[in-house]
């Protein structure tokens, strides 16, 4: 960043451009900089880190935020910021944050995620990135109780960074009337799982489809946990990584293999 | 699984039941146990950890492999896991394998893969799981050369297990004529990116769109890597967590942030 330049920060998020959580997310980072957002132009949750390999992609600059300029996608979150940082920026962003999910993103949901995909994409490319999901999926769920968190958080990565390879998984408990937030707590990611029901119906046609639906089993009773902060209604911060390797059984395989 | 009874093993991947790769990995487990292939039915390379909630979900019996029950199915790769283990197979299976996948998944590409991600939807069900991939993008590639190692590792996890929460990201060199593989490597996975290039071009209706294209770029010189094994013509095995919590940086965030 040069002299005198406010902050380029860069919006993604899965739940479409026209979502209210990105529109929240938006009107708290034209506080600390200049923002570009780049999101898909319909929902992508449970994308992961899909990206699209075998179609065409289409991006269109669209007048949706105040002074801010924004393209919606034809793509997943991680090909929003692909597209962005290769194509649509003149600058490395020195921010990107990906959100407010509607929704969960906590225990195992990391990997499911698009949210975290758009986040985990900047940390791939050494960029500070945060992802918000609040823990209510109503469309119009009330974000309000999120934002002086996002402010904090935000301020502090652009101001001291993020170690490399690391970006943060942020959730927050729904808004409580009555019960304000306690406060953060920096987690560990719940052991978990969902537990799937397919609900399977006949089309029109007669023939046999699925639905795939399922409810989270939490299978951890830690007190360390993200599953635990929101269930004691702290906002949940977790420091997620790109290397996937489980070093510590790389040593026990070695050992017990060879 | 009781006594005599052979142990069952679920096959998917990521470039669709009907590819080269996975129908030389059920051949070789037929020598293991009781095969069930469930795979989606168009590739899904790139797919990463994608589940499909919006949509309908189909399959349909197939008879592609000669007394092997198989389904093609509509779904991502971590869909037909979903489906296998809830509606499909009678008991929970003993292993879990995907690919051979055409092209590889090494290093930071785990995160796209839908390969791994098929094995890891059954590690987060406690299931022991293996992703194969050979580096070689060719759908007809020659895949004689992995034959003994696949039965290797896997005879090695029926008989061992994995540790909880792991599963392993297995890749093979390309087969090169009178260099013969040297041997496996337990490997973490190498720091790298996809650098994209974004190809603009206009559709018939002149309007514009865009490829997503790239090269890999290393950006670890360690050998420990799976690229570093790859490149020096050894198998790689790389063990993968669920966990995505960099617990390293939880405790200095911790310190630093408080």
């Amino acid at each position: 960043m040069k002299e005198g330049q406010r902050p380029l920060i860069l919006v993604s998020n899965d739940d479409s451009i026209n979502s209210k959580g990105i529109a929240h997310l938006v009107s708290l980072m034209k506080e600390l900089g200049e923002v570009v957002v780049v999101a898909p132009n319909s929902p992508q949750s449970g994308m992961g880190h899909a990206i699209t390999i075998t179609d065409p992609l289409r991006y269109f600059e669209v007048d949706l935020f105040e002074g801010v300029k924004a393209y919606e996608c034809s793509g997943t979150p991680a090909d929003c910021v692909k597209i962005a940082k290769t194509h649509l920026l003149d600058r490395a962003p020195d921010l990107v944050v990906s959100g407010i999910n509607h929704g969960s993103n906590t225990s195992v949901s990391v990997l499911y995620s698009g949210t975290m995909s758009a986040a985990l994409e900047a940390t791939i490319e050494d960029l500070p990135a945060v992802g918000f999901s609040l823990c209510d999926y109503d469309m119009d769920a009330d974000f309000s109780h999120t934002s002086e968190h996002i402010l904090q958080i935000t301020r502090q990565v652009l101001e001291r960074g993020l170690p490399k390879g690391i970006s943060l998984n942020v959730n927050f408990p729904m808004r409580m009337e009555g019960e304000p937030i306690k406060g953060r707590k920096l987690c560990r990611q719940a052991k978990g799982k969902w537990k799937e029901a397919l609900e399977e119906r006949m089309d029109p046609l007669n023939r046999k489809y699925l639905w795939l639906t399922g409810h989270y089993v939490n299978q951890d009773q830690g007190e360390d946990t993200d599953e635990w902060a929101i269930a004691n209604n702290y906002v949940s911060v977790v420091p997620v990584k790109v290397d996937m390797t489980c070093h510590e059984t790389l040593s026990y395989l070695t050992e017990e293999w060879n």
